[in-house]
């Protein structure tokens, strides 16, 4: 559907108030690029001032990327964004479409009367928080949780009720340099497993990516005997890359310092992901990189901007 | 501790039963190599008609990926085998250990009562079909779960409940030849996300990896605009370099038919990874790989040898 079929689709969203529709990009989201959501942005920039809040409807597929990038890239937006889609076309009978953007409509409403701000994602009746939302499920209609962090309201009884503020919403950036501002996407992204080859990732450091995300084991654990990854770990800090461990597991994050297997990494200079989200890494990432020098990418991944990440 | 402390910890568990305690490794589990899944296998089988059932205490930041290799390497083990550990150590006042150790035994108990086999894991009062198990939490007690298939039981009012199954446990392998047979570690994994450089994909299919396993978006999605990975694809199917292509979502595993990003790589040659876990499709790979030609690889890991696939 173009955006205009909305109110025919969801004809009681009518009844909670002027509704206008933009049609901005046509795309299946699995082709999003970090240059879609530089136009998100702008363009919710440019009409900041005209609205009260704004729904953003998406496919699910990179619908967590877009949500960090933009909390990142506008957090100090002034209005309520919410993210929605859907996992069955809004034009099946089973859809949850519908569902979906009505609830977000009830959460825009809620923000607004509670002058909430900040970038969420309503789904399955939830609402979640931005730069820590995650789809985990890639068929059923709660796809989306919240990582490491309260959802930030839900739906009870057909009416939003908000449960969770976040206390911060800073950007990374000034708004005026948005225009201009570059995402550096040149990040690598690599799971470990036992048996991994260490010389696949001396290969990846040689590509000099301008950062490495690993996800690696439990709280962090890379292997250090038999096909020890230090040595492709210490080229990389010789030649100046950035690489931040995270883990593979879903929720928990990283603690670098409670085994061998992480205090080796972190001595030789590697980057605890702590408890952000792949999303929140890799966006927060490509916003950083290039403005920041190397030594200077981890003081600016461990600095808080939006509630993404949680220091001791 | 070394095994010979289980009881001094456990001292209930000398009413379980005759016990005997083998140590086989002493590693930080992030270590853990393949060949150290072998050693485990093998010491399996030389003890099979000694014991009704085998415990087998490990890490838990690989713990997955061994029982899912075990699962592979020995499904037509005759005895059940419950792998456990803990997130907190044994020594510690908060440890979980002395629980999940005394629900392996009750788990293996209720496994021989029942006639029941397979290679399980114990944790947090559930239990879990090896290749399907999964570490999600880095930090919580209960931190694994059971991907895209049911628990097979719980602990109720300090009782071992078996509530699942198997339909299907077979080996990939004869078990004569586990003596000799290698496994093929030169596996790739790699995690897209939106702005991912297609050239780094072009680096790594020129690696000449045995194969490579994509975590791709949603229900498979690659991108084909702007940095489009049809070309490397197309590389690797040149070189002969099977791909296979599974979700980063945690649950609902790929169907690769549904959306165009899916079905333009199908036609080019890539193998859906259906609803295995992460752990099940590198294990199964690097145990097919040295015993399966390259265009074989997609028939062979499509064939359900315990319960690890759903097919249609």
């Amino acid at each position: 559907m173009t955006g205009h079929d909305l109110l025919k689709y969801v004809p009681s969203l009518s009844q909670l108030g002027e509704i206008d529709v933009h049609d901005l990009l046509f795309k299946d989201s699995s082709n999003m690029s970090p240059l879609d959501w530089k136009r998100i942005a702008m363009f919710l920039i440019a009409q900041e001032k005209r609205y009260d809040a704004f729904i953003i409807l998406h496919g699910t597929d990179t619908m967590a990327y877009t949500a960090s990038a933009l909390s990142f890239m506008i957090a100090n937006f002034t209005k309520p964004v919410v993210i929605t889609g859907s996992m069955q076309p809004i034009t099946q009978p089973n859809t949850d479409a519908i569902d979906n953007i009505y609830s977000s409509f009830l959460f825009a409403a809620a923000m607004i009367r509670l002058r909430q701000r900040g970038i969420t994602i309503a789904f399955g009746g939830q609402l979640i928080h931005g730069p820590r939302s995650q789809k985990i499920l890639s068929h059923d209609y709660t796809a989306f949780t919240s990582i490491n962090y309260p959802h930030l309201g839900h739906i009870e009884k057909g009416e939003a009720i908000l449960t969770h503020r976040p206390s911060l919403l800073t950007p990374l950036f000034h708004q005026k340099e948005y225009e201009t501002f570059e995402l550096e996407t040149s990040v690598f992204l690599l799971t470990l497993f036992p048996g991994f080859r260490a010389r696949y990732l001396e290969y990846i450091v040689n590509m000099e990516p301008k950062a490495i995300v690993i996800e690696a084991l439990g709280l962090g654990g890379v292997p250090h005997l038999g096909e020890s990854l230090l040595p492709p770990l210490k080229l990389s800090q010789d030649l100046g890359i950035p690489v931040v461990i995270t883990t593979q597991c879903v929720y928990g994050g990283v603690d670098l310092n409670v085994y061998e297997v992480g205090r080796k990494t972190l001595k030789m200079g590697v980057i605890s992901g702590k408890d952000m989200t792949r999303e929140a890494i890799i966006t927060k990432l490509m916003l950083l990189l290039p403005y920041v020098e190397p030594y200077n990418v981890e003081k600016w991944l461990h600095t808080n901007f939006c509630d993404e990440i949680t220091l001791p």
